[in-house]
Order: structure tokens, then C-alpha cells, then sequence
């Protein structure tokens, strides 16, 4: 089973590494960090290089695909060879995901249309845009498209997968191993718990 | 402030990506990935390459170290340039910190003697060899000794930490950011909630 995990200049960390923490441990994953060319990608903040071992045209038939999302989805939004590699991939993944606003890359490639998808909650407004609509869970799972909300979403997401591709006792293991038994110190996760000045400040800063 | 995350082969990537996606977002946070070389630096997986921008000899006065983890950290702890380097470091540190087996490097670096801690829950009767008591919580502050449990631990270590460094407002604005509203499919993430046989098996493997 091909696991290829998107790259592209000013991603969001977290977004890629979360899922690839859980889904690069199920049994027989092959997982692969996949730009346009293979070498380093920069993310967001400038401070962090993961490196692409592969590009797009050396993978023609991953079985899941995960998008992250972060700054940089702007550009790869517009249109390019992520974005191309998508649409020629797509049809024969298992698994067609995204973490944050790599579900709006999905919607650039036309992967969302008419389906329920999530982003980062100060990106939920441009999913119609790509004709999918909003659904306000943290994980989403439409057919064979599976979008998670913003950044720390992406773990949810890859342990919902990993049970829908491993079992539920292979996905248990997962979660105990990365001993995700989450103890924020706040309750500001989320639009509806965060205190509205926290909120307003994000809003007005991005 | 700067902020130095440690690399070393064989490291969990979770461990490393989870604070440093926190921390690097706090005001004047300058973080930088360190290793015993420059360049590209591999996880236990061996399916990511994270590049450490700067030396241990370039790194001399950080403000905040992050430790992680990984299978890695047997080498690590055995002694050698990393051991040495926060040896030399830490006594002008602000914070000097540790994500899963990272705890037992600082160990091994001889932080640890007389204080409170924490690691995976897989590793946590390792923390006496280094004088260290453990403690059952998933985040443990000793003074400037922040230690986490395992893995995914380390975002709430770094939320944490945020509110120490920056003020409760400003890490409930970091938590918003990466949408850190944690929703895990099972309830698994811990030896007390997961189902016994996913605890055995595990501790069989490992």
C-alpha cells in the first residue's frame, strides 16, 4: 500500500507529519514524501525542510494520497502540476485526503464537487467556491475523500483511515503508540470554545 | 528567544513537529533545528528527512531546547556529542525540555537527577537509571525541566509552555491556530483506556 504525502513550498508542517506519524506505521505501508521535484521543501514559517524523495511523475498510482495544507496552497490552488498530478492520480487511490486547506487543493482539482469536505475554520468560506459543502465535523468522509479540519485535525483523520484500511484493534495500537490521549491545557481549540478576543484577533491578523 | 529542536537519527518525527509547529508561532521566536551535522537527518521509519540547519557548535546559547524521542535515543543516551552539547547548554537555558524517550537523553545528560518527569509510557521505568521519579502526568514541569509523555504529548507540553513563555491569551491564539480541538475516533491513547490485548501486543513487540 503506496502512502504519498503532498510537499510543496510554504506547507504547514504539522498538517503532512501528523497523518504520516500514524499512517506510515500501518502493516505494509510504503509511504512517500512527493513534491515536483525531489529535495528539500521549505515550510510556512521558513524554519523547517522536509525532504521530497520523489516527484510526481515517479508516482503514477498511489493507493492514499494526503494533502496538507498551509500558506502556500494559494499558489498551488491556481493551478499546476500538483494540481494536474491530482486529477491523474485520483481515480485509482483508495483514499483521497486532505488536512487544514489542502482540502482546498482537492477543490482545485475538482475532487469536491456536490461532496461534504472540511478545512481550516478561517477557510471554510472557500469551499463552495470548489462546489463542495461545508460539514462542521472534524473529520470528513465522503466516498472515498476524507478531509480533516485545521492542522492538529490531520491526527483524527489518520487514525479514522487507518481503522477504515487496518481494523479498529491495528488503529487502537496506533493511537497507543503515539499515546495520543490529548490533555490540551485550554479549551480554545475551536471557533465555538476560544474566547471571542482570541478569535477576533486570528481573524484580523490572517 | 531562540528555540533549538535537536535531530538525531532514528527520531520520532511527531515528537520534533508537534512543539515545534507551537512554538515557532510564539512572537520572537527564532527556532532552529539542530543536529550533531548540518543537513539531512532521518526518522526511525526511514521514510522522512528532516534538514537540521545548524551544528551543536553553532548553537551555543538557545533560550529553549526540545528533545524528542525515537529509537534513536539508545544511541543518543549512550553518550556522545548531543549528551555533551546539552550539558554545555543548559545551564543558560530558559526551558530544556523532552518529548517521549527524549526525557531519557536529558537523563543521560544528567538533568534529570532528583526530578519529576515523564516519558512514553513504554519507557517510563528507565527514568530511575538517570535519578528521575516519575510522574503519572502527561506533562511534567520540574523548574525549567518540562518533560512530555509520549509523542503526541508534545503539543500539550508546547501549549504549555506557550502560556509560560508568552502568556495564557497568546497559546490559547496558537491553540485556535492549529485548530487543536482534539476529537481521537477511540479512546485508546493511554495503558489505562486502551483494551488490554492492544497493550500486550505492543509491549510485545517493543
Amino acid at each position: 500500500m503506496q502512502i504519498a504525502v503532498l510537499l510543496f513550498d510554504r506547507f504547514t508542517a504539522l498538517d503532512a507529519v501528523g497523518p504520516y506519524e500514524v499512517l506510515s506505521r500501518l502493516p505494509e505501508a510504503n509511504t512517500v514524501f512527493v513534491a515536483e521535484r525531489p529535495g528539500p521543501v521549505t515550510n510556512d514559517m521558513g524554519t523547517l525542510t522536509l525532504v521530497a524523495a520523489a516527484s510526481f511523475e515517479e508516482i503514477t498510482l498511489p493507493d492514499v494520497v494526503v494533502v496538507p495544507g498551509g500558506p502556500g496552497q494559494v499558489e498551488q490552488s491556481a493551478g499546476g502540476p500538483l494540481v494536474d498530478w491530482l486529477r491523474t492520480v485520483d481515480p485509482t487511490t483508495t483514499w483521497t485526503t486532505s488536512v487544514c486547506t489542502g482540502a482546498l487543493i482537492l477543490g482545485a482539482a475538482g475532487l469536491l464537487e456536490g461532496r461534504r469536505a472540511t478545512t481550516h475554520w478561517l477557510a471554510t468560506d472557500r469551499l463552495p467556491t470548489y462546489g463542495a459543502i461545508h460539514s462542521a465535523d472534524r473529520v470528513v468522509t465522503d466516498g472515498k475523500y476524507v478531509t480533516a479540519a485545521g492542522v492538529s485535525a490531520g491526527i483524527d483523520m489518520a487514525l479514522t483511515l487507518a481503522a477504515e484500511i487496518a481494523g479498529v484493534e491495528i488503529a487502537k495500537g496506533l493511537q497507543l503508540l503515539i499515546e495520543y490521549d490529548p490533555q490540551p491545557p485550554f479549551d480554545a481549540g475551536s471557533v465555538q470554545s476560544a474566547p471571542s478576543s482570541v478569535v477576533a484577533a486570528l481573524r484580523a491578523r490572517l
